[in-house]
């Protein structure tokens, strides 16, 4: 079988798996990405989700790192109030941490080529411990306070995945007019030679790559980023 | 000029730069990493962190997510206390955010293989906002429990430097000894086709792919995973 019928297969295979998550269907709020994605016949997503504001009830054996059998005292994947999070942190009796989670997103691509389209990644998130053994360690204020940044992060990352959903569109359909001409392809891959992970396709979507950079200069990402020398494929 | 040749002038290129971050040297917990690294010929770093303690002034101007013309006002990469962050916030006049960042390295990789034995990811974060327009929102109790939990993830993330260290040695000497024997070469590439991400090199080093794994299922990681398409190489 050949690799284009092989990857076909999986993608076939991988789709008509049942929704294992704890909600079972894809966020709403990323269902237009994902049905982008879906669509391409070099892509298929394994896992989604589109953001939320989270409130875990980690180990009660002290300051643990490994959030083990730690319990989801409150999911949302819309904007949150106070009462909702004073309501939940009464059932904590660990270590309560209050988390914004921006968009995840896994996908397999069929070729380097195609998974370098998709390689943006930022940091945009929260992680705000809020008691200890169940008690609180912060004011009622507090909380409100840091709702309200939650609540930003959560509208900000709804325009970043619209924006990444144009971009995307826009990357996918200069690809498509690209591969229709040959010698133009050969031009362009040339072009992109030894180009740094950032910059790749600076021409697909300006604006996008550029505020991408930003963020990353101010607010590093963790793990380990590798570039991959470029070859012709 | 081949592929390998050209990669090689661009590593000697890339290492005779000066070192152009704000400390100008690479951290200390992480120089045996960067040196294992930069003595393969297939890799070379651009930028590293060992993990840090930083404390932010962030945008006076209400919540805005981007954090342009922010101000550090402490850094440190080793344990601190409540005092040194104490000192620091009476400089703050915006919104003060203390984070906890865990390992970042930036590799250039020559070929794809080479980058999928680095592939590992973590969440191992804190983001706490502190103060708002130069109040304080939180007590000072609350910055000591703060900086316990911060300090014991620099533990960590010390740690996991390390093991992360023994793996890629293991997992390169291994390489070495597979590509020295092109015969099984061959017979471990079949094996490993269609392997997910998560559970790729499962024997170079059974801990280290489990502990991530795990950590991977309870806290996954902002931003967009892809995962390749294996062919030959």
């Amino acid at each position: 079988m050949d690799r284009n019928a092989e990857f076909k297969r999986w993608k076939a295979q991988g789709l008509s798996k049942a929704d294992l998550s704890r909600k079972g269907s894809v966020d709403e709020d990323v269902v237009e990405l994902v049905q982008l994605l879906n669509g391409r016949e070099q892509y298929f997503t394994t896992s989604s989700c589109a953001g939320r504001i989270i409130l875990l009830d980690g180990n009660i054996n002290g300051f643990e790192v490994q959030k083990q059998n730690c319990c989801w005292l409150l999911v949302t994947h819309k904007p949150c109030v106070k009462d909702d999070v004073i309501v939940a942190l009464k059932k904590a009796n660990g270590d309560a941490i209050l988390k914004f989670e921006p968009l995840i997103l896994h996908v397999q691509c069929r070729q380097l080529q195609d998974a370098q389209i998709l390689a943006i990644r930022s940091t945009h998130g929260l992680e705000v411990p809020l008691s200890h053994k169940g008690k609180l360690m912060v004011t009622e204020e507090y909380i409100d306070f840091l709702l309200k940044i939650a609540n930003q992060k959560m509208e900000e990352n709804k325009k970043r995945i619209e924006r990444f959903y144009n971009c995307l569109q826009h990357a996918l359909e200069k690809e498509t007019i690209t591969n229709s001409h040959p010698k133009e392809k050969i031009k362009d891959k040339n072009n992109s030679s030894y180009t740094h992970q950032k910059k790749r396709n600076p021409e697909a979507c300006g604006k996008c790559i550029e505020e991408n950079d930003k963020e990353l200069e101010n607010d590093d990402d963790p793990g380990i980023s590798v570039t991959i020398f470029p070859e012709d494929y």
